[in-house]
């Protein structure tokens, strides 16, 4: 069976890099859009028979970029390709994972459905907003983890006081791998009414006295998250400079320029799972997810064991 | 059963006209995105056990159109509703109905497996591209026309030397409906090498000779295929004045609106299956569905035949 | 429709409590298991077009409790249930709801699966251990809370310096639901190498000194977590008597009595999801869900709105 | 992966010549009728693991023939083989792709589901009645044309002055491809009401006059649209001798002998994808799919192209 | 919900004999043949929102039966029937529920999952050949008995010493059914190889010597079963004469009615499941199953209980 | 592709019996019980692309047996295993195939549709209660006879007059094909109202006067059936002593040890398709069935064909 990797719109450079981490070119494929903005796609070369692998980030928009991957998934699939990966570095729709307030979708679910519709076989994503995620798709999925690349990414210049920070409580577990893998105590910030009182206060738990924060989670959307947190850590006395951000997602949308722009940031260390213009705005460094993703489409295609690079509780 | 219609974003203004036509207040729905451009729905009212259409022409941008009819569905089935109906006035991506060239999707069965995906029982489109798109769908679907209607708006000031002309080959069914019904000869004009030269010619079948062309088609995109048809009826000796356009959907994507305000046109005939703004670049005139699509929901609510409205072959 | 609510034999006395409240005789069914283990079931009146309910926990022993609800659910399909909703107060296999460290399954998708293959149309559910669970069931699932309930149950004789304690970070919204009802502080208790050390310590965020805790978790299984978070508020200057601990249910399984038994408690408070013989052995008092459950039921069957019973975010 | 063709009794000379050409005998299976006329089927070798192809057109009798062949997937899908693929030269159910006049079903669409039901992976057909029908099937379908064929066997003797003639509109696409391959011009016949008169009549359009015409069609059913064609042929001053028909699919039912014979026909060409006992009756030449149809099973089995053998639009 | 009833063209009589017993007309269709051999349906009246009941026996031809029905089905479903029933009196292919010799199809299983594909809800079956198929069918199946109609057809005549006799083991349980209910004893036939020689012998095991044989099975295909019984029971010194044979399902195929005429008959009794032409040919006595059909499908619209009339083990 | 056999805990010393046939070792997991009850399941070895065969009766406790099997097929499933086959020597709830009595499950198929949902492809069964069970799977399943084992296994020391003994109808097939492997006479006890009275007395048929009876059946549960075809084989005068008893599955419930040891046995010959502690309660000798399936499993694994080791009508 042979191995062709194609790439839908959402992140050509990463796609280009994985083909070239795996010593193959690229599938081609032609997607254009029609003046009325249907998509029109179609596959240039023989996938009959092959285990293709389809690299497209769910990253906005949105919508537009599952199109593309029901859409491709489907000429693989009548071309007569033998196996369909998904390859979903950052998968969208991943936090409306339950009916938050009543009459609502379960979107997460939902899209796993419809990739499922759309033939695809297998999923491979990374860092998903929770675990459990893994639970909705109906094929079996491949939860691979970016926190070793990303911790060894900031491993070098560490401060020996540094200390691990996750700015809210969904990102505690995430904050002790990072902790338990760069040897440094952790701390989080924990929204609640501690004290009883009607509003809510960020507070830090753990030592941060004096220590240079390094707030990890799993993606940076507007970045409010990470500002509050900011926020929080120099009211309880964190180093106000060179403070390390990291998270595996960058999306950077909305607000997250200027907010970013306002903070004392060393650097932003994110992964290429969402493509990228920002570049100059503020510090951010990207660490490329291609090593990682040719590895696990290379053991999959060759049916080794992935255990060692799956997210585990 | 109650009967609850809901509106997507894509048509507010049918959808409103439905359901004054119907009596009924539309269905209370949240429809916002986050700024990372991912779509939240939320149904502010209860459907539990309700009859429920969801009214949304999947005209551009298709994709997001599409998803957003997705969404509400699957917040309707989760929430209790005992049928779900989608109104699709325009149904986008008809015209994938087939691999033209090879490794290709077949857009238009992949959104109506998409469709069955997401939870809907029921289709109800409008003058599709091709009737065999009706066998694409796994859940029955009501494909009713509007050409009673366009015919009706267009019949009181007909000239008496009118020709009904078909742009291509493949309307020239559809115009022979409008000719009957409106008691005037038909034409067409035929893209052929009819010659057996290298290039192929507008060529036009029919008596037009002096005569005043009603060009029919299903939809208007970037309006190409009128103005051929313009331009061969021209050379044909066609009256070069107060030419009328008739169409069921009208897009006017690309250089559409151009297009049209070039011809000598008295006037386009559409229906409102497709929102638009355009209103004084051209002689625009749109036919409301309100009607017609009022009387389809509550005849299926009330459990009623269909027969008349249906298209034919 | 007529309604009908038939119970496995998890928990008898809740069916008959529900359908005492329903002013409904429950539906008789004959469970039998012959000599070699196997379940006969059979349902002893008709249910031809009835709206069905099965009430069953699937608390342990689960696999035996899931399989009766299988059978009974195909027995009522084939006799012409013209629907069927099970409702399931306790929904056991909910904390496999990812795979942990590998080549596992996801035990609660699967369960999910196989409800759907055994004829479910739709599942009631009380607090279950993870919000996310909701997307594992292709079906609609109402997820109904009993914190409501709980709270009721102890505000009368509540202290004023009572303080609502999670014992573990994933109990912290639902303590904050409780102090948000009861008008008291919330704090939690913390599992984390905060310090960078290596072993981990509990360690209690929030102002407990002195005061009395409320321990409140959504079940209580061996009792671990709950004799932990003891320890530590007793380590942070918490009151050591009447201790008060809340839980949605109460399965006490393997140390758990032994471990109840030795903390100052003045009680302990869960409702009625798990049938339990143990009355003495410590300080138990059952809420009973018959209420919540009939109400449930009696909504879905008028097709009312369930909104304001539902878990939220 | 073993390659095994299998007969169905629809057309075992042309199994014959595939297997021939494949260099393979056919796979033995008994097919018998008990004397209430069910079938039993069984498969006399192996197909364990199994690349089995199923050679059956779904000619008259289309029922019995269509049973045959879901009888023989269900008896090879449960001995075990890997790949299941019909090869279909000709799709009986084809013409029946919509509703045409209301409450009927979509013959077409039913039996893909039928087909998908009974096991079948793969779908080959030949010059299907629209392409459309390739979106009914949910399983990848293979949609070879005969045309090269069929316009190599009439190019050697093919008159300089011969015009492809297209018998009714849904031809003219297919005469242009043949007119493009033999380098004539095209016509078409087209019944309409021009004139805008009650009565529909044929009229030709292109250039006819004194020309050889070649009418040029998928199928011939009962001959009614050929012998249409040649009168409105004649009227237009075509050659009334030689003139030469081209079908895909000859299935010659109903009168379609008496007409043909009728005919000053030269020659009748049609593919052998229909078993005919028809020789003498008409000048009538088969010519075979069976080069055609083992290149495709090659290929698929090989996991090859077949791009350029498919119907494009 | 209305009710409506559809006849296919396998047993018209029947139909309008249930018709009748309802006080409803029967639902209007065309079913017509093209010349091509299809077969095209039409449901001639609105069906949207009915209870609608498809009477087609599955008898042969049982191919053309079955695709008839599919079709019915598929018209309904796409109308908007709100649940389809097939009723089948006779259900052919019932023998094939197992693979005999290896490589075959299980074509009982097969037809079922036919049913289900062209859309059927609920299928209601009359003494099926084995009890066994009902675990065949996904949906739910009513499988009634024609015994005591048939039991109470024969009781006024029946001599004081007649015996039941079962011509083959599998009709053992059938002939006790009919001995309980005629107060006679039962008796059958055994083809063993009792005395441990070669050749097979029929016997007779119970008393019948001197006595009526009453011959009973659940069907009469080609009559030779029936036919070596009798050979049997003469030879263990039973009546010659007055001979009564009994069966639900009467085919008559093949050399059923020469074995029929040679033998001393009294009578053949067997219901209408099966449309016949026979008459004069033998003693042939037709018990309609029109009242016990009409019931059925009553107290299915009704929905109520049916238990009484189902095959209990 | 690789073979992996894993082993559910119901029988491991027949999986380590296969396994060793193999020259394999058997595929490593972890199934432990959490103190709930609820069971976790783990494969502690790679899996991926492996041709997977789980070994698991689901012989009592049947419903953990079967939940069990469930799990390790999801696991396997999602752990990427490219064909999952479940070896399931004794098949629980087979003798439920059918609604006995009216509102019951038809628990064989409900499970055969549960194990499909579980994710497995195939399934292999021995001597199943009956043959048409293999229809109720939606998968294929292979049905191979213990009885050419178990006929060799009792050849040596037959007596020559030995007579082999249906204890009931449902076995008389069985015991014709011991017969004729064994060339002996068969017989049968038969529970039969034969001479009209109201009970129903056993009645042998067939010559066993003086003979040793080798009473065999598909399988042995409670003995009931054995012990009462001994009491009327000595009521038929056969011989008292030297009994021999055949049954593919020993279950031996509930009185069936009190019941064996009441017998005159030289002894009980059963597979170890069940795993049995009983050892020296009566003398009871079990064949292995390592060697059949290890044969099985060899060549399905080889895709050879199993033709010679199927049960056949």
């Amino acid at each position: 069976m042979e191995l062709t990797l194609i790439s839908g719109t959402a992140n050509p450079p990463l796609a280009e890099g994985i083909a070239a981490q795996l010593g193959l070119p690229l599938g081609r494929r032609v997607l254009q859009r029609f003046p009325d903005g249907e998509l029109h796609v179609e596959i240039a070369e023989s996938v009959r028979g092959h285990d293709v692998y389809l690299l497209q980030p769910t990253s906005p928009p949105t919508d537009a970029h599952l199109f593309e991957l029901f859409l491709l998934a489907d000429a693989c699939r009548r071309a007569g390709a033998s196996r369909l990966t998904a390859v979903i570095p950052y998968f969208g729709y991943a936090r409306q994972d339950r009916r938050a307030s009543g009459r609502e979708p379960v979107a997460a679910r939902l899209v796993a459905d419809l990739l499922q519709t759309a033939g695809l076989h297998r999923i491979v994503a990374v860092d998903l907003h929770t675990s459990a995620v893994e639970g909705f798709f109906p094929m079996p999925i491949e939860h691979v983890s970016a926190i070793p690349l990303l911790a060894d990414a900031i491993r070098a210049d560490l401060p020996a006081n540094a200390v691990i920070v996750a700015p809210d409580l969904g990102a505690v577990k995430l904050a002790e791998r990072y902790a338990g893998r760069l040897q440094r105590p952790s701390a989080f910030v924990c929204k609640s009414r501690l004290s009883g009182e009607a509003v809510r206060v960020d507070k830090i738990v753990g030592d941060v006295q004096g220590r240079v924060p390094v707030i990890v989670d799993d993606m940076i959307s507007t970045g409010g998250t990470i500002a509050a947190a900011f926020q929080a850590l120099q009211e309880a006395g964190a180093a106000a400079e060179a403070v390390i951000v990291v998270a595996s997602h960058g999306l950077f949308v909305g607000p997250a320029v200027v907010r970013m722009r306002e903070l004392p940031l060393l650097r932003i260390v994110v992964t290429d799972s969402v493509s990228s213009t920002i570049t100059t705005e503020f510090p951010l460094q990207q660490e490329s997810l291609k090593t990682l993703l040719a590895d696990v489409i290379r053991r999959l295609h060759d049916q080794e064991s992935l255990g060692d690079l799956l997210v585990h509780r």
